[in-house]
């Protein structure tokens, strides 16, 4: 990540948790992050893929959960993951009018690694989450194909380029250019130590809103370009090391909202703000023989230190998207600030 | 509906409310239904679309809701009908790795009648539910294209055919043929007529488990054929002239559980059984410009009509897929028998 | 149980699982049951507890989970249950109006037994359900008294009464006399021998919609002493030594709905229908020390034999109540004929 | 409300909405709050009631809705609200172990009011919400009785008294006193006015994560005699004279959790954090004849101004309980700094 700017360059850095090395999701060993990017003519949009391990995730389910905080929003698969428990495919992000492509690529992907898909086992379910691009991007063309999907699955490393990439490449966030964020906290749990990663697609906010850590706020000068409202979204994908029940995990992704509203978001009503989280610690086979499974649970007395990690760890990766996607003018000549250019004038964050 | 035979013809009534005057999903004034058949190859699948009313859907959107008896499933679109208690497109129904194609056809089509999505408004929530017709179907050809999808739109009419018509050309039932089945129930209240009417794509149930509305056993008798495990799923889509709030909606579609528990499911795991509900007497405007808006809802201490209705309803639209899909043969010599065959050989059902 | 007599003494066996040598909740190792029954003057009332195992519940908490069918219910404990999937008190049942009462039993009952509770630990969360004996018993006494229900709590053994006892005292079914039931079923994975049981307080449906297994129909002679809505509520207690997540446990018993459905309910507006259910084998212990915890699970894949299981022995469990309880006049000379003198008539359950 | 100081005294305003004339969940018109307070001996406990209008609660139901942002606690009633969105009795707050003493209170007077209660009709709902006090109250001696909570009915006024009374005498928050508090915004509609009010049974936060409006910490002195962990509680009562369905008013409370996230609480484990709304501008009847009712919704695309409204208003109330509520020892010698010693010597808040 020698590129852009992350949020601690600003001396943005939330909470009191450690971070972990690359405070990114890829802390978390095994993830792997990859990007498209569409960014020519009247495009600002692209696509984000996490991939949980690198083995067969149809074969090989992480332990999943999904929280809605709020439910304006299209993404897709959550409905066999509130169910099973489990994911069973990479997750993409992508813009809102393209979460049906991105299902097919993912299907698509699917079959071609488990050719007995909807033929001798069952069939698979893509998990594509969205927000709305549409002030930067020219979102009506349905510029993403299953190419560019394949492109950012293909293209997962475990180096996580965070800013105006990918699915971020057109998003807004309380009135600044927002996109791709991420942070991590390593956490030590009876002497071994676990990660937390977060990865955040940030566009959601009214500008004015934005708080930064220290209470100050902060707030595009070309504010009276941004419509009142709340809208846009925000999707938040966690991974943890850390072995967890689904239950657990729910509550713990649950608290990504504590993030957002010290942040200074109330959860618009027009904003679809959705976490996922999975658990790499805990893999379900689709092809367990045996009737009874061993895993571990976190000892519950314990998870305060997990929702903390999970508050700082948002808050801190939309700042981190902040910070990294520049000023960028898009569709129709609309334009969004980067929030760099106003911290660097604010005198807790000179960086 | 000069075509297939129905369950009445059979004497597979439920219940004894009264059934509309078509007995079909279409008593509801203004819903229309549309399909798309594939059949050719290999190929045993579709698309069937359900239009709630003949305005503009994202305009004038009906109140809905959603309800999941089992989350084994794919469908898209539920999380903003649950956040929102609207449904703001056309519904439709396919395969299970066709959803994201026709996610994208529904856009297209909101694009194309609303200008301003994604621009001056906000996006559009398509909501597409599926079933796994892998037995009979090539589903991994991932056949249907966005064209299939505005055909079996653009042929919505209020004469709804049944059997092995639309997305329900390749589905099974209790090891039967299965398909897409509908049927209403008329409801007096205060003295005035309304219908509530039921689709089902079914495909769902062990062979052996179907029960009669008499109680009797029908079993195929190539069950050998079929695979142990109750897979599947089952759409159920609801209809409603009544004017009710989501809240009651959702109680109401709830009861489609009933049906299929009389008919000898036990919501089996790897079974996507989803409701959803809508109501054409209740639509709230996109546009709307006043802060509070009227509306009428039910007494709920008459809703047990409803969900009597409601329970009897999905019962025999099962059976009415039952009774009108045909024998067929599909994917790798795969055959389903039709149930009206055995039906002639039992002695509460001589047609 | 000399005592009454039992379903299957009317040839009232439900599905093709074999039951448990007792047919009874108490199959399951450790399970205990007690009544305590008032039936004196105006009042058909009494309490009902269920003692999950013989250790202490706060400090070794029982994986739990409950699922609301229809919430026209006033049982208390549910939001914690939901929340961390365990239980901490045994479970009472009662009539509607004593929850408070039986409620504060508990309380003290934990902190006799836990000393440290409210002091140097958490405080307790009490787990009490209800039915609405009003139509044979004088509610409004508000007779049942903490007393009651540690003698219900005292008196609980493995040998599980059934008809009019405890809280099943003045309880009503489909128009006859109901109460309590039970039933068991006896499940075979990987070649051990594990249980599921269920016992109910049975409250629930319309005179003449009962369905017996066969599909008759049976139906009181005095049915026009009956409201014709479908009123008062059934709880559902499942039990199992199989070792389950909280979220499977969950899925199990959505499937009590299967039950109360093929007995011809359709789950009625003024019913309360709740079920809870925990499992024996896996117990979370209140002062765990180490941060992770090794527990089993269920191969999901092989959850259809546990759906099974709980849609039958909640059918029998409710045929179990109606064929125990007898005939029954009670308040205001309210009177509930048995199912026995009925069934003795048909030629399908002549005992 | 001349007796304790408010959070204004301290400069402690939320947000950029006009507070009500008397800044309390009683600027909504009808709504009136009692207290019944034990402060005596080792006894620092008490009932808080809020009655939501001046007729009969139980004939005349106000749209209600719950929404548990944690569930580890112990409330009474919530499954009934979520499954009818009404309320029937007045609400009462109270200690943990006291919820069931305070519902028998409501139901006795429930039937005094309704003699058909258990016998013409339904049975009632009575909604108690708790804190654990356990820390200054000998939370043990369940010392609440009936005539306590029909003390705090019957004192109920339209002057929300704040501070160490009734349910919060011995409640804590951030490691200070904690206790009641409320706090109201004044919204326009239309050219109308309206007024969202809440009131908070503030005992939760762990000492040192408190946040000042203006973003300063402020934590107790004597911060080492507090456990590390976030236990206690928070409870939510919201009141509006908009209409509201029962699921915009769910999404509005929902907001609460905005308003503890910006206190720096994120949520924890051990806090039993629920919300519960209701409107006064819909009431729903008993005793409805007519088959369909007409009632006034809002027009969501406004509901942004309820969600800032219910952020900034429960993140008052409790800066109101806190500046209200004085040092206080109690049970074993435990103390509890006020607030207000400490706001005194931060700049910001100058009184």
């Amino acid at each position: 990540m020698s590129g852009p700017r992350r949020a601690r360059d600003f001396g943005l850095a939330c909470g009191a948790l450690p971070a972990g090395p690359r405070n990114s999701i890829c802390d978390v060993p095994g993830v792997r992050v990859g990007h498209r990017t569409l960014n020519q003519g009247e495009l600002r949009t692209g696509v984000t893929a996490i991939v949980p391990h690198d083995g067969n995730l149809y074969r090989d389910k992480p332990v999943a959960a999904v929280h809605v905080l709020n439910g304006f929003g299209k993404s897709a698969g959550l409905v066999q993951v509130e169910e099973l428990g489990v994911i069973e495919t990479p997750i993409l992000l992508t813009n809102t009018l393209s979460v049906g492509t991105c299902c097919t690529a993912l299907v698509r992907q699917a079959i071609a690694r488990n050719p007995d898909i909807g033929r001798e086992t069952a069939t698979v379910n893509p998990v594509v989450f969205e927000c709305n691009d549409g002030y930067l991007n020219d979102i009506q063309a349905l510029a993403v194909t299953e190419d560019d999907a394949q492109a950012a699955l293909a293209g997962a490393s475990s180096d996580c380029t965070v800013g105006a990439v990918g699915a971020g490449c057109g998003m807004s966030t309380f009135g600044f250019k927002g996109g791709v964020g991420t942070s991590s906290r390593r956490l030590d749990l009876d002497g071994r130590d676990f990660h937390l990663g977060v990865l955040v697609l940030s566009n959601f906010g009214r500008a004015g809103d934005l708080r930064l850590p220290d209470g100050t706020r902060a707030s595009p000068e070309m504010a009276d370009t941004e419509p009142a409202a709340e809208k846009g979204s925000i999707i938040i994908v966690v991974a943890t090391d850390i072995p967890l029940s689904d239950r657990q995990l729910k509550r713990v992704i649950r608290r990504s909202g504590v993030g957002l509203a010290r942040l200074g978001s109330f959860w618009g009503h027009g904003s679809g703000d959705i976490a996922l989280g999975f658990t790499t610690a805990n893999r379900l086979s689709h092809d367990e023989k045996t009737a009874l499974v061993t895993i571990d649970i976190l000892n519950e007395n314990r998870i305060d230190l997990l929702f903390e990690a999970m508050a700082d760890a948002t808050q801190e990766a939309v700042l981190d998207a902040l910070a990294a996607a520049g000023p960028m003018t898009g569709r129709a000549g609309h334009h969004r600030p980067g929030l760099a250019e106003v911290l660097t004038h604010l005198p807790s964050t000179k960086a």
